[in-house]
């Protein structure tokens, strides 16, 4: 799915919502939980019920992987049934050498059905580089994301990568002159050059809304992909107004608030009812025609 | 399996050696290519030729998931098939908000029946803590890689951690006096107070020698898991005069130069000859005894 085709979704259906497909065989309500293919069942009808109030899904790859094999088996199945005019994550934050990273991009681009990826950042550009070799995919690279622990890494101060290459004798003179950013700031300035913002998305967590004006100086027209509104507290009006650009430029998720949204037989009912407050709300935020 | 009958197989067999089954069909021998399950056919002959000379398995999850379902399946038998005196490590780098990674955890340490995993640091405490938490298992962090990317984040400058916390205001007088420190020693000493010596390894590439005794004195006594002899052209031997403890506190892993050793019928006792060859140089490497 090209820019094009995902804003002219966008536009349509007045909505940039990502429903998020964590779907825990735990959580889903008691009277599937015995059926053969719960899970899968259980995802058709989450699908049939939000695909009007939304433009993408996002299959977090490890609640299948819990299941082994037989999971990653119904995961193929839910991205077979997420119809063509949705974006098909999957959020599975994998990055590696390049011989296997290339078998990652492999796995999630060629051998089952996903039009986008979450890669990690920590290895560099040739970790990450075989996923963007797919022009026509998206590669969708952690920037700044949601959980506390964003504080210990992400946060932490870089010397700027215009005096970083020095060596240590010289520092204690240089270091006097030059600035600092955050991490994730130095991801996103580095790894903005290593794709195009056709094929490269950043993750930046709502939960973050202090820093969005940051994230979009650095990085103005890429696409976000932001998780952490519902059940992690975000807030969709406040990175909305930080962070929509003339096109959208945000995919926002949500994931136990729809999918779980009641443990019931009206479960989907249910879904569809949160899934199209957000996308309400959303059609409040967006300009009135994508300039582009 | 615990730090003490790890060290026990290592001085016991006189080898660190990791064996990494990064098996891609298009690689191995043609006279295996066309059998049914021939992936797990080839990995059951290399385990039998080379259990004698390694103390670990290390199964890269990329190379099965290019396969989709059928290849998670191949990779949890492959697993299924180490014996019980090997470590079992699933090299997955995986690594995500605190309820996603507690899924891979069960994935990899209950459902498939892995001894260790390797995790992403990039997301911090609380996306490594769900794995910590099995105090019976391993969990190996990305420290410094062995790829070139390793320069572009975990290479930078860091403000050291106890000036860290300051606002940008007060940061153009604080950082003159303040001192700096690679990303990766960031992330070695904050994520050794994570977990313990038992059940925390960090990986440490062989490429870069040079960084080793700054890997050492940051983590005098955890083990590392070592990428990047062979193939990617790492030292063996200046690995080892760097980071040898008393009790080994390496595990070596050498992949495609071992498994690949072949082409022909003779895989298997080629990729022996090349392991044995790998032990006997650890052997002369390693103390007479651990002195623990």
């Amino acid at each position: 799915m090209t820019r094009h085709q995902l804003v002219d979704q966008i536009f349509q259906k007045r909505t940039y919502l990502c429903v998020g497909l964590d779907t825990d065989i735990d959580r889903i309500p008691r009277h599937l939980r015995d059926q053969p293919d719960a899970v899968l069942q259980f995802n058709r009808q989450i699908i049939e019920a939000t695909k009007d109030h939304c433009v993408a899904y996002k299959i977090n790859t490890a609640f299948y992987e819990a299941s082994g094999a037989k999971g990653w088996d119904v995961m193929a199945q839910t991205a077979a049934l997420i119809p063509d005019t949705h974006l098909r994550i999957a959020d599975a934050k994998r990055g590696d050498i390049g011989n296997t990273s290339a078998q990652y991009a492999r796995a999630f681009f060629e051998t089952l059905a996903f039009d986008a990826v979450t890669v990690a950042p920590y290895m560099g550009a040739d970790s990450v580089r075989p996923f963007l070799e797919y022009t026509d995919k998206w590669t969708i690279l952690l920037g700044l994301t949601s959980n506390a622990g964003a504080a210990d890494f992400e946060m932490q101060r870089v010397l700027h990568r215009s005096t970083a290459g020095i060596e240590s004798a010289e520092l204690a003179l240089d270091v006097s002159t030059s600035s600092t950013e955050h991490l994730y700031e130095t991801v996103l300035r580095t790894a903005a050059g290593w794709g195009s913002e056709e094929n490269l998305m950043f993750v930046i967590g709502a939960t973050q809304a202090d820093s969005f004006s940051t994230v979009r100086r650095l990085t103005p027209n890429h696409f976000y992909l932001v998780p952490g509104v519902g059940a992690q507290g975000g807030s969709l009006r406040d990175i909305s107004k930080a962070a929509l650009t003339a096109d959208c430029g945000l995919l926002v998720n949500a994931s136990r608030a729809i999918i779980y949204a009641s443990e019931g037989e009206d479960f989907a009912d249910e879904a569809a009812a949160i899934a199209s407050q957000y996308a309400f709300e959303m059609a409040g935020y967006l300009p009135g025609s994508p300039v582009v």
